[in-house]
């Protein structure tokens, strides 16, 4: 195993989380001062550790490892939600900073080296996964010129207000990045309920959002029979209890849904609801399930439409196809658990993550560590200090092991076990 | 039956739908410089018609029988929702104002008259029947100072900037007053679909509001298990389909309860509602089933609170107990109906009227005439022109045969059948 130096993680994460302190969290919104703040010195620590750091025109830190001609690559993002929390992915990067370290103390003439990136903006401040997206060309100038915030900014007057319109764009490299392995806290309790020490993902679950909407009637709510009301709100609520019944059915035991938004119009006590819309949104690692369940909700929306005098239409709001990890990679991660004495279990990520990007192009690879309570984007939290060093152990080890396997015996790159080539 | 003149009750009515005509509708809020004007307008019109006009404190038009010694008083309102229909209370004055000649016309030198009253804000653009209140003595000074619109204007400032100020208020006189009568479209479809000509009102229904509140625990809905999630939009959604079917069961015939009000916390489509709010409300003209509908209220409350780890809590957001019109004069307008040709149902009003405040204090009935699809408060409301004419001539039938009943043999004023003497 690769010999790390717990403290020195402990202390660049505990650094990291003074840039946008906010209380027990942290508030560094992609592009806030804060965030660029934080890029910078991420910056500066890449270079204090043998890497030769940029941030490119998209606000990625990359640190390239000089003289390598191969690389694991690793990373994850340090930006956050509005008033996150300290880890969330600042714990990928810092992780990676610490193999880049240990690996250079432990080979340092070696032709495999280890490349570390910070991608800009994966919570979606802008656009999700903005900086992996464009680090593997999968972002159009068109694309980036429309982006916009909630209020109306253009990313691309941000990026020019942060000094940054000019600059190269970092590319993932075939030829060089063999593979990428991500750290990152759960997000949710199942290592914690299951009282297992890290979770090996088995990939990023898919994902498919609609709008429902309901037509009524707004009438007086006080002077209208019930029998010729046609009320959108009832209808939406025995929608909901019947979808929600409908999708336990259709999905496995990983499926998870969610009624995120609700709105009823007019709104007023008084006068029966004449329109509603719902937010629907499912997902699962398995594309046979997501599709299952994507029928089973537009037969629900289908048997439900002109019930109770209400009409029922739905559009899409966004899917995400499941993406498999790479299988060669986790096996890494569950031999350096067991070789660490830990306990794991492989567990599909609800949440996306950047590697579900890389994933497409390059064998990748994710690692959890336990949330405290399960909870995350937010300023409660947190993981225990003993989780944190546990799982810097493990990354490390099952880092090193790739970085062995793809090191030559006769001095040439190895390719590894698992790589799919495909274009960016 | 008292002769009307129908053409002069429709170009009555049509002049005053020229006061904020909006559309097809009319918008004239309470104390707006339309409604003012309208008032004034109506001042003159009973002037003309033969009676005393002022307009007092509060902005009550009232019309003075001059030399009555006891009086039918007649009435409704002249204010309108924003963006409201042309008819509405608007009808029940006009009605009121061709009573009041038709009977000078028949019977000028009778000791019994006819007064006339438009109430100022039955609609509540500030405060729900404020000028029925004001003139049954059932507003305290200190529950006027306080009336302010949504904006925070004080009702007192806009009384003054109207010139309302230092007028004196015109009060209910239990000695004067024998009896109310108000005619008012149905504001719902009953008497369109079941082809009836009028409604005899048999009472204003009760009111019970209130607002559930659902507190679980908002969480990441990608990466949160379902079986661990305290989901309070689904626990609303369970809840709403649950208490309709109590509902329906305490209920009775007539029976309505409405969700008019619903939010969910934080909204967003990818996190598990942590909160959720639901204003219900439920109507009925029995104080029994009021009774029971709020006690299966309560006890679905209690049956789900703690259901799917969310707590489930409610407070009233107000009550209004049902009001029973005098049978009386309910039988008059069921005789004026048969005298002239016209079918009629007995049926409760599911809304609110200047009514319900009066006949606390002396017998009161009301009429209702059919709505063109149910529809009211919108500028789409409105009545075929044969219906006006045939609500008239009822109105009119019963008023007369009131008048007459009053009218004493030995040259002094009687009393109703149905007077309950009651201080204001």
């Amino acid at each position: 195993m690769l010999a790390v130096d717990e403290d020195q993680v402990l202390a660049d994460l505990r650094a990291l989380a003074g840039f946008g302190k906010f209380d027990t969290g942290v508030h560094r919104p992609a592009f806030s001062e804060a965030d660029l703040a934080a890029r910078e010195w991420l910056r500066q620590r890449m270079q204090a550790a043998g890497l030769d750091g940029v941030i490119d025109g998209i606000g990625n830190v990359y640190g390239r490892a000089p003289g390598a001609e191969r690389t694991v690559l690793l990373g994850s993002h340090t930006d956050t939600v509005p008033n996150g929390g300290w880890l969330d992915g600042a714990l990928g990067v810092i992780f990676g900073l610490e193999v880049v370290r240990a690996w250079r103390r432990a080979r340092p003439d070696n032709v495999i080296g280890v490349d570390l990136i910070s991608f800009a903006d994966e919570e979606g401040t802008w656009l999700s996964c903005l900086g992996s997206r464009s680090f593997c060309g999968a972002l159009t100038d068109a694309e980036l010129t429309g982006v916009r915030t909630r209020t109306g900014e253009r990313l691309l007057d941000r990026l020019a207000h942060a000094g940054l319109a000019n600059r190269a764009m970092v590319r993932l490299d075939l030829k060089r990045h063999g593979a990428y392995l991500e750290a990152h806290i759960e997000q949710g309790p199942r290592l914690v309920s299951d009282a297992v020490d890290i979770g090996v993902v088995t990939g990023i679950v898919g994902l498919r959002r609609h709008v429902v909407f309901f037509r009524g009637r707004a009438d007086h709510a006080g002077t209208t029979p019930m029998g010729t009301r046609r009320d959108a709100a009832s209808a939406l609520f025995v929608f909901a209890t019947t979808l929600a019944d409908r999708l336990r059915e259709a999905g496995g035991p990983d499926s998870v849904w969610n009624y995120g938004i609700v709105a009823v119009r007019p709104g007023a006590a008084n006068v029966v609801p004449g329109e509603a819309e719902l937010t629907v949104e499912f997902r699962d690692l398995s594309p046979t399930i997501i599709e299952r369940m994507d029928a089973a909700f537009h037969a629900t929306v289908g048997a439900s439409d002109g019930a109770f005098g209400v009409a029922v239409s739905t559009t899409s709001d966004g899917s995400l196809e499941p993406t498999a990890m790479d299988k060669g990679l986790m096996g890494a991660f569950a031999a350096a658990a067991a070789e660490a004495g830990a306990s794991h279990i492989c567990m599909p990520s609800g949440a996306g993550h950047d590697a579900m990007i890389l994933a497409r192009h390059i064998p990748a690879a994710m690692m959890f560590v336990p949330s405290i309570d399960g909870r995350s984007h937010d300023i409660s939290e947190d993981t225990h200090e003993d989780d944190i060093r546990q799982g810097l152990r493990i990354f490390a080890g099952a880092a090193g092991r790739i970085l062995e396997e793809l090191t030559p015996t006769n001095g040439r790159a190895a390719v590894s076990s698992g790589e799919r080539e495909r274009a960016p």
